[in-house]
């Protein structure tokens, strides 16, 4: 195992704390492997409707990089790949809850369902208003897995944005949560992995691909995926993605998405804007208007090579919503792009000189 | 090869393809890969100086991200790790520079020095105003390569930085090229190599390492480093390459610095965040301010693992270049770092319950 680690067990609170170390305005919740917004409001009506998200580590920078005013309270990391304890979900609802309530963003996995959900019942019974979405976006495994066994992946980003958005501005918990709803309901992800990823504490790689081998439609945490396929050109591949998620989701002629495209940890900046690239173009094919796109890691598999896509219909309110501003350390920003790429000729920006000086032809 | 590519030709102009339509600022030069700010005014005195920078492919975000509003007027992309052309460099400049002038960021290789060289050269004679700078940040061979030799690498993005905004606040060419140039006499870098990168029309891994071997200080494109070693705790290779820089460039006791950590292509930000966790620390221990700090994938090597870390010493005016706004879409922004990490009790945000319900403690 090759990593820039110290202790493999050390893993998660280290690299809390370096994120943490690298934003002024989140901290560490203490004794927990929790990060907080710095400088929240005091407990009382001044605190907006907090938003709460996490899960397992190995996610990065999910979900710590997207707390900050407009986006997240508070992020809480189990182990890599592991849930959350109960104790450590309650101690962050505590921590960033006020009158108004919080909305928990619970990606569909049973460790989370289960102890998300336990932490929020034992908050309500404290008397904290507490409402959860569950983000089940991934449609690799469309024709053989129930909808609602479906994984959550790197479309709950875009749900934490809308959430956080409407948080920030001052609605009520059951409007929040009915955005981030909605959100979910309508987001459709799907990846694939060129190769394994290896868990610290495991100390070797989760799986094994040949050297001509990709799985398609993979877990984020290694878990199979709806068919292991020879390496093809990253256009067939993202057809064959976009072409399932749209087949489930339903997006048609005429309508407006935002795409992400999601780095899975060890993927480099040329190979996604290559994946973006086809992906924006085969979206327009469809008849499409691709209003928003963002490229990067944003929610990975500790060092997987391999991407996923997101496809999330939009409409004025939502774009709204992933516009607003946030402090997120890891939200993208930006997103808008144009209706057709920009290519300019050099003269129409600057005159032709008027004379070249002879030794500029001999040069070439 | 496992690469979400097409056709290993194609690589360079398809991401750069892919990277303008995800930047509705910036526009590809017809016919070259050059990437140029779109809506840039007029060729006349409402043009700033313009600064311009490039070299091989496979540094991604590097160069083509730092071009926008605030930082490059445009960049010129070779092949992958191969010199662009001089004619590719001279329509660049033809592209952007006004008349205030054109200032030319090279990284310091034999191959950019001479087609960045020659272009100026050519530009001048068409009576276009051209100074450069020669990045040369790489410290690892201190103790065997003369200064003037020494490679440049990451801490260019600093460069790029510091120039962009001198310029977008309307100095002249003289003044923007003399922040540029006490900018990269400043800076030192230094990275740690985990394993090989790959590049496209290769087809096989530049160079081979041991299960348990690392290559300290080796440069962005597998050029050998000073020393092949052993797999090392994260905070070791961290405390090695801050003393190299710190012994190298001489910022001491109660200096203000800057750092950057960047990941060469396939690091996770986990892996990312535990290395900045140490590198603050260690400076901090150094008795130097960190001022500023970000963390990222900023200038690769395709999908090599590994990461290099920047120290530039900041005054007043550098830290309000660096602040400086800017529409590049890989700035990453932000950078402002607490002097201490925060923690938060949980019981100082949110008051206790008056009394737990006994099935809380059941549960548990």
């Amino acid at each position: 195992m090759k990593k820039l680690i110290n202790d493999p067990r050390a893993v998660v609170r280290e690299m809390l704390e370096g994120l943490v170390d690298l934003a002024p305005d989140q901290a560490l919740l203490e004794g927990e492997d929790v990060v907080v917004r710095a400088g929240l409001p005091p407990y009382d009506e001044r605190r907006e409707v907090a938003v709460l998200s996490g899960g397992g580590s190995g996610h990065e920078p999910a979900h710590a990089g997207y707390v900050g005013a407009g986006m997240l309270h508070a992020a809480v990391s189990g182990d890599v790949f592991t849930s959350p304890s109960v104790d450590a979900v309650l101690a962050a609802i505590r921590a960033v809850a006020g009158p108004p309530g919080l909305l928990l963003i619970i990606k569909n996995y049973t460790g989370d369902r289960l102890n998300f959900g336990l932490a929020a019942e034992l908050a309500r019974a404290e008397g904290i208003a507490v409402e959860t979405v569950v983000v089940a976006d991934d449609v690799a495994l469309r024709d053989t897995v129930e909808p609602e066994r479906r994984r959550g992946i790197a479309g709950t980003v875009l749900v934490h944005k809308v959430a956080g958005a409407a948080a920030a501005a001052g609605l009520t918990l059951q409007e929040v949560a009915r955005e981030a709803r909605t959100t979910a309901s309508l987001l459709g992800t799907m990846g694939v992995a060129l190769g394994p990823c290896t868990v610290p504490a495991a100390g070797r790689p989760g799986f094994t691909l040949g050297d001509d081998e990709v799985e398609l439609g993979l877990g984020i945490h290694g878990e199979r995926g709806v068919e292991r396929t020879t390496l093809r050109r990253a256009d067939e591949l993202v057809e064959t993605i976009l072409g399932t998620i749209l087949a489930d989701r339903g997006p048609g002629h005429g309508d407006r998405v935002a795409l992400l495209v999601n780095g899975l940890g060890a993927t480099p900046p040329m190979e996604l804007a290559i994946v973006a690239r086809r992906a924006i173009a085969v979206l327009r094919e469809r008849g499409l208007t691709v209003t928003r796109a963002w490229s990067g890691n944003l929610l990975t598999a500790l060092e997987m090579p391999g991407m996923s896509l997101t496809v999330l219909p939009v409409d004025e309110a939502r774009l709204q919503r992933l516009d607003a501003p946030t402090e997120a350390p890891a939200w993208p920003g930006g997103g808008r792009i144009g209706p057709a790429r920009k290519i300019v000729r050099s003269s129409s920006a600057v005159p032709e000189p008027m004379s070249l000086p002879p030794r500029r032809r001999a040069m070439r």
